[in-house]
């Protein structure tokens, strides 16, 4: 096995549709040059494939364990670990003041996406580390930003996010960990989570948790929470790690897939802890990791597609069965063709949506432009379901693509099927997602997605002459998707549109899919991307059409049956 | 965990969909009369329930394993076997004459579900059984019936199919193992086999292997291939297994599921053989075999399936979230309530296509009317395919279900994910039966296929009066299908009916479920699978659509990339 980053698509991704251009011409990202993005993407490629591609079996063979309360991670994770934090690349976007590199989260994302490529179960450590900085960033007191920034940017430590609980997953609003005033401006926070990735590690001097907890004066539901940073050791007067916290991991899960990655049960016991934010306004300070670790969810699930793309693309072109085609390869059989290329032209659909999202982050940051940031809000939930879906698709398809040997172990491609199965489910299931879209995100009557669905449409009357057979297809489907969305923003009952949100969300990333290919057609007419687009706009944009059938089919045949009906 | 089997509709569909009435009204199935039938199948449900079942995690914890050349099996499974054994499990379809209850395939192909759903890794071995126990009643001389049958049909032996070899997976006309006759009407047979599914245990006195091997004066490719009875000892005088041959397991394989199924690496070194028919036409007499295993993996598929759901079914009712619901569980989301509805319907669309062609086999073979052979042969590969397809695919769903917790090995849910992965690849894969169907199976110009489509279209109208939102649908679906098929019998160019045949296979799938929906819904409109149908077909047939774009697109579109494109 071996990883070779796509570096031909992320650049022309990144200047075609995150449009990183009109980003680094901002004050705020004028850093982000053409010469130096190439450079960093290049380097970042090199250390995925030369130090974390060689880990991701190791960690699957050897996973994290916990002995006697310490975690012990699998051999070469802290090689690895090291190789990220000194290639600066847990804080390429983070801020400069504390040794970020300051640079647009479209290029932290693209670097995020090949070292889930590489080995996912690592990947995650950095990507719950970003997530904490950018809410200490946000809502952090001037304090807790010069003590803990530097050290979480630089690798010397990593965060944790710390939100469910046994009795509160997706209802984040049932949770009962308390944090009582210590009278000294700090907290003791008591509790058990369940579910924290990377709660513990043998390779950083120190672990900080951002805890959700109730102040004693809470209101029930999601009002009454409140966000706190809770360190393994509490820092001293130097700001090194001192003695212990009084936490704990209590026990490891064992998980079909990320087994490198240690998931941990974790007690708090009157722990130290120091407030982020105002009181009660925790969940606002969440959503600040929330929203940005969405966006990395979508690039673990690209990238363990891509993954199993490279791994699958090999074995085709080496296995050989069938004597009397050209190369005698199963490569010259058209089904095999036909997965191949879907799983190809999926995560180019799939990584346009999440650089697309991560673009319009970027300028609604440098400019404050509203539509910019509804346009980045409107894409996350798409860019996360559509990312971590084709992540579990392609990887299906991948082991499909190696037949008998596809079942084994050994092969690897069952490791992209294990590892890549949670990733519709945390940081918000696709459920949910689906309902953040066609409930929050169409409270503006469908403003947003009508004006991307008017950019959409004005770019294939652009291309009608070029390229007639896939523009034609774009543009109806995109009129098909703006009738439906019209339809969902005219009902009152919200399960009539929670019943058909998934669906809607999938002819949706079908339809931008489409949208994007057609920019790589129009762009180099007969190149490799348009070829490509070719068989996606033909073959597999067509599923919006019962997509959006299903969107719009309501909530009575959903209701119709009993809870003994289901069971009978 | 526990299993309930789903009697209701197992009953329904065997005398509504797979007509066994009319197969019991022949003279070679006059057995099968519904007491006789229903109370085979309480009793195999209760055996599945109680014995079974709690063996599938037991299996899946404790690997079967070889030490020192013997396999062990997973502690409990020796047990498992023996009421498969003696509840004559084994044998239900086989002939009466050897110890068979000579029952229709109809009956025994629930069974197999049954035992599928309860613990899918030893279901196998009766499977396989299954498949030798037919090939020898149609192939084997007259001695070898004799000897190997009672033995086989009794479960004391266990039989095994012998196709795969390294180089030689899909493309069985590239195996070399060879047949050296040893002058006395046997021979000795060499080679190597992979991917041997119960290639050996420690709780039957004898394994018999059949063995697809090269005599020496055969021809290159498929018409150079024999059959051979191995058996692990050779009978002595009295038929009782004697003195070992000359074969022996080499490893067994690691793999993502079914870890209590051994997998085994074959050796055989000149081992004593009987030629099963005649030389040079192994592939046919194979063919009995495959096309029994294949609608046998089938029900494979919908037994993990159906056990998939009843467990995700199970946590949703007892999963509580978010207050303000009528149950207070996760029962009350649209979407969760979606997820299980599409379980549940694509369940039924699935079994309902397996049970027809169970059914068209039993009247081909009770009647030799050829309508019900071709009938027979045209579903199959649909049934292989979508069954196996949705064991996957409800499986997926089932994790989804659970949330965080399905990606917990604990919770089981991941563990149908992993059982299931291998249901499209083995027995051929999904291309494979997809390159079938539109080949093979319509090169009598697609008349099997207008057949069936007519008498689609036959029924949609007469359900047309009682229930026009649903009928309305199958028959539109039911034309477009009709022209798909025709102009696949057009291209004379296989690779372009290649090149969509899996599409078109889907949705060939999709309608065929939809109209045994409506079956079930014309024959109790308000009853809890009208309900279902509802659900099918207003919200899941419409995939059919898209799938028949794909269908007819062509091979130019998957040619266009060379590997040079596919690469970069």
């Amino acid at each position: 096995m071996s990883y070779t980053a796509p570096l031909s698509d992320f650049e022309f991704l990144l200047y075609n549709v995150a449009g990183l251009d009109g980003i680094a011409a901002t004050d705020r990202f004028a850093d982000a040059d053409r010469d130096v993005v190439s450079a960093i993407l290049n380097e970042a490629g090199k250390m995925c494939r030369d130090v974390l591609e060689p880990l991701r079996r190791v960690g699957d063979l050897h996973p994290a364990t916990l002995e006697n309360g310490v975690v012990r991670t699998p051999p070469g994770f802290s090689d690895g670990w090291n190789a990220i934090a000194e290639g600066g690349w847990v804080g390429i976007s983070s801020n400069q003041e504390f040794g970020g590199m300051g640079l647009p989260l479209t290029v932290a994302t693209v670097v995020n996406e090949m070292m889930s490529a590489a080995c996912p179960s690592l990947q995650i450590a950095p990507l719950m580390s970003q997530g904490q900085i950018e809410a200490l960033e946000h809502h952090g007191s001037d304090d807790l930003k010069a003590l803990y920034l530097p050290k979480l940017i630089s690798g010397e430590w990593v965060g944790t996010m710390n939100l469910t609980e046994p009795q509160a997953g997706s209802d984040v609003g049932a949770l009962s960990a308390r944090a009582e005033p210590n009278g000294d401006g700090t907290y003791a926070v008591s509790g058990q989570k369940i579910f924290i990735s990377w709660g513990d590690n043998d390779f950083t001097e120190n672990v900080c948790h951002l805890v959700l907890a109730r102040l004693p004066d809470a209101r029930p539901g999601t009002k009454g929470i409140s966000l706190f940073l809770v360190p393994r050791n509490l820092p001293d007067e130097n700001g090194a790690p001192g003695v212990a916290n009084t936490l704990n991991v209590v026990s490891l899960e064992h998980k079909l897939g990320l087994h490198g990655s240690p998931t941990c049960v974790m007690q708090y016991d009157g722990a130290k802890g120091w407030l982020v934010g105002e009181p009660h306004k925790g969940m606002a300070a969440m959503f600040t990791m929330m929203n940005n670790a969405r966006l990395g969810v979508a690039g673990q699930g690209i990238g363990i597609a891509e993954g199993a793309y490279q791994h699958a693309l090999a074995y085709a072109q080496e296995r050989k069965q069938g004597r009397s085609t050209p190369t005698g390869t199963i490569l010259d059989h058209a089904d095999v063709r036909r997965m191949l290329i879907e799983m190809r032209a999926d995560i180019f659909a799939a990584r346009a949506i999440m650089l697309a999202c991560a673009g319009a982050i970027d300028m609604g940051r440098a400019t404050g432009d509203a539509d910019c940031i509804a346009r980045a809000a409107f894409l996350t939930p798409i860019a996360k379901t559509f990312g971590s879906e084709t992540g579990i698709r392609v990887a299906e398809t991948g082991v499909q693509v190696h037949g008998g040997m596809g079942f084994i172990e050994e092969t690897g491609a069952a490791q992209f099927y294990r590892d890549g199965r949670v990733s519709t489910i945390y940081e918000g299931t696709s459920g949910i997602q689906a309902m953040d879209l066609v409930g929050r995100k169409l409270m503006d009557g469908g403003e947003a997605a009508a004006r991307l669905l008017d950019e959409i449409e004005d770019h294939a009357e652009r291309a009608r002459t070029t390229l007639p057979d896939l523009a034609g297809p774009v543009w109806e489907a995109t009129e098909s998707l703006r009738e439906t969305t019209e339809w969902l923003v005219a009902q009152g009952d919200m399960n009539e549109r929670f019943a058909g949100a998934l669906p809607y969300l999938r002819a949706f990333a079908r339809v931008l899919g489409a949208h994007y290919h057609l920019v790589a057609a129009l762009a180099e007419p007969e190149g490799p991307r348009a070829k490509l687009a070719r068989f996606y706009i033909h073959a597999l944009l067509p599923e919006y059409t019962g997509l959006l059938v299903q969107a719009q089919n309501g909530a009575a045949d959903l209701f119709a049956l009993s809870a003994d009906d289901l069971a009978a």
